[in-house]
């Protein structure tokens, strides 16, 4: 059988994931914490599951947690967000964006995403038919280079997929730049996916410059989110995408028949908690800024370079100091194998990486001892 | 904004289930229980909970419940299937059937759908670039018409999706159906989407004929499942597909860009209770048994006529007697909002429904209480 994605293999994150359990290296490579999601959370979860919340949800998600969502956009972004005609929970961040792109990308369309970028948002323009064009992020602080971006819109651009918080740089879009780029599509047919998944994950006082909080981009845009990142249970795929009416209407018809809806029980204990500690969101910045400081304290004993990640729970570091022979997905499995501790290489993000790349990524969305004992033997590399 | 889906409106069973919200009626639209999963299944997914299964699950499935799928497969149907290579965990199988479809359909394919058919084969069909060609089952039985199906068949064709026991009707495929489809596609490379998502749900001691126990079909199907609709728990949004290594690889290649994986604290509940209790499914059949005979039997008083459903939790009536001046669509609004009982119309499930159909659909996926309020109902239509 011939292969729709020929170009597709086993996720990166499946690979290093794996290979981090057979050699009991610790992993810091796939984006998920090693600690539990709130007691409060996960209670309410056993409750719903025995109060007998077991079957479909609406399709468009529980109207309790579309409002909570609701509530919280108009805290965090001053965005009143109408929750039966914007708001839709999906099975994960991921079917969010598969099912954005599908509703907007025909055969044919160009899409822009910013290299590097997240591995689903290829195949998932592939998949629709559509192309995508690829504008590499400018080094060494992974910023928008607008020259580039300008030269890559053209007449067959249907969609430009953002990325901030981003992975896996960390790096922040801010709302002058969302202003930029407001500029250079006003007046095309272009919409935009924003994927703010990391939303909650801003450092160092900054705040996370929301499409949401964006009044002329916010019209043309598809805003996903993640419950699993924001509350530590990836394990949970659920999220949501924050679209105006007509744009909320497209994705919808794909939904319902890509997934139909999520899961009910988790939705429910989402809204419950949401509803009793609705300052989850705003404990997180430091929650994750004390991680990555100790994370990054600790490896300032290394031979690895590299600045504090402005967001996400990502920190990237540069090698060469250490093995310049390698590149970066040698340099992986090496740290994996040889050290113990599994880290994702940047190049994968690329469709070209540039040469001499030579960074690799840590998340360090882990125990204080996990990290520790990471950053112990990476000071021994 | 152009839609890439102009035919897609909400689904029925989203506008029905709203509508008997709304009007107060007994829903039996639907395909749901209004009872609950086994309540040591739903303890089991509190547990896991609170011991931190709570984070990303393998992309192909936790292999703990692959393995029982496995057991379960070769307990059923005779077939040893490689849990690794085989079998793929899905967040519901309407997305195992939409990754299925991605796979194999390219741009100008033709695809053969039985009609009535499920409302997302079509949708998954034209956003892969496809055809749909209907092909009408046989009334009054709903069987294959083997000459129509042959006369179908063309150059194009790429995919046949077959769906037994049938959803709306309850017909059954045969063993001795699929040799001849066997035969009819032998020397075409035509594959296979076998929808079984209701297999233990057939009666009068007849064995579910499955494409698993088929040995020339498998090679090419994927034959999908539902952990919802075996367990009473269609909201938790699982179920599974198992394919031949070279079919599972492509779909995998898609599912992991579409949704990456399923719950991970579900699919450890679902593993443990399929563990504890391996006979669940042995006695489905007798438990939804009792189920028709009494709705049927209330029925008996009642002026639709139907002849009793072989499988699902489906049962049709014909309305002629009653009401031969409205269509099924108009029926099942009238006995919603008139009679109390919302239905679901057979007539959304065809392309081109045939002229005078008097079909309409109850679930009796219900308590024995519910069932009987809404025969007295029926009764005094
Ligand atoms: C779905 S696995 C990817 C997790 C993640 O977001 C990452 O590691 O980048
Ligand atoms: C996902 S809603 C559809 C439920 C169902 O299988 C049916 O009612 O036919």
């Amino acid at each position: 059988i011939a292969s729709k994605l020929p170009n597709v293999g086993t996720t990166i994150f499946t690979t290093m994931s794996q290979l981090a359990a057979q050699t009991g290296a610790i992993n810091l490579s796939q984006g998920f914490p090693d600690f539990d999601g709130p007691q409060a959370l996960r209670e309410a979860v056993g409750r719903h599951v025995m109060a007998g919340h077991n079957q479909y949800a609406p399709m468009t998600g529980l109207p309790a947690l579309r409002e909570q969502v609701a509530a919280k956009i108009a805290r965090s972004y001053g965005r009143q967000v109408d929750m039966d005609a914007e708001v839709t929970i999906a099975p994960g961040a991921t079917e969010a964006i598969f099912c954005a792109v599908q509703a907007l990308v025909r055969p044919g369309d160009e899409v822009i995403v910013l290299d590097p970028c997240y591995d689903s948002y290829e195949p998932s323009v592939e998949l629709a038919g559509g192309r995508c064009v690829h504008v590499p992020l400018a080094l060494p602080d992974f910023s928008i280079d607008w020259q580039r971006l300008a030269d890559a819109i053209g007449p067959r651009t249907r969609l430009i997929i953002l990325n901030s918080p981003h992975n896996p740089s960390g790096a922040l879009i801010s709302h002058a730049e969302l202003d930029q780029l407001a500029a250079l599509i006003r007046d095309r047919e272009i919409f935009l996916i924003s994927d703010e998944v990391y939303e909650h994950l801003v450092f160092d006082g900054v705040r996370h410059a929301s499409v949401l909080a964006h009044e002329e981009l916010y019209e043309r845009a598809f805003v996903v989110s993640s419950f699993g990142k924001t509350y530590h249970v990836t394990g949970w795929k659920t999220g949501y995408v924050v679209a105006p009416p007509a744009l909320s209407a497209e994705l919808r018809k794909v939904h319902q028949f890509v997934t139909f809806c999520g899961v009910t029980p988790l939705q429910w204990a989402l809204a419950d908690y949401m509803i009793a500690h609705p300052a989850h969101v705003d404990e997180l910045p430091a929650f994750y800024q004390a991680k990555r400081d100790l994370f990054c304290d600790l490896l300032g004993g290394s031979r690895f370079a590299f600045r504090r990640t402005p967001g996400t729970y990502f920190q990237l570091a540069d090698y060469s100091a250490i093995r310049d022979d390698l590149n970066d997905v040698e340099m992986s499995l090496w740290l994996t194998r040889e050290h113990g501790v599994a880290t994702i290489p940047v190049s994968v993000f690329y469709r070209e990486p540039p040469k001499d790349l030579r960074l690799v990524r840590f998340c360090f969305a882990k125990r204080e001892e996990t990290l520790r004992q990471a950053a112990e033997k990476l000071c021994r590399v």
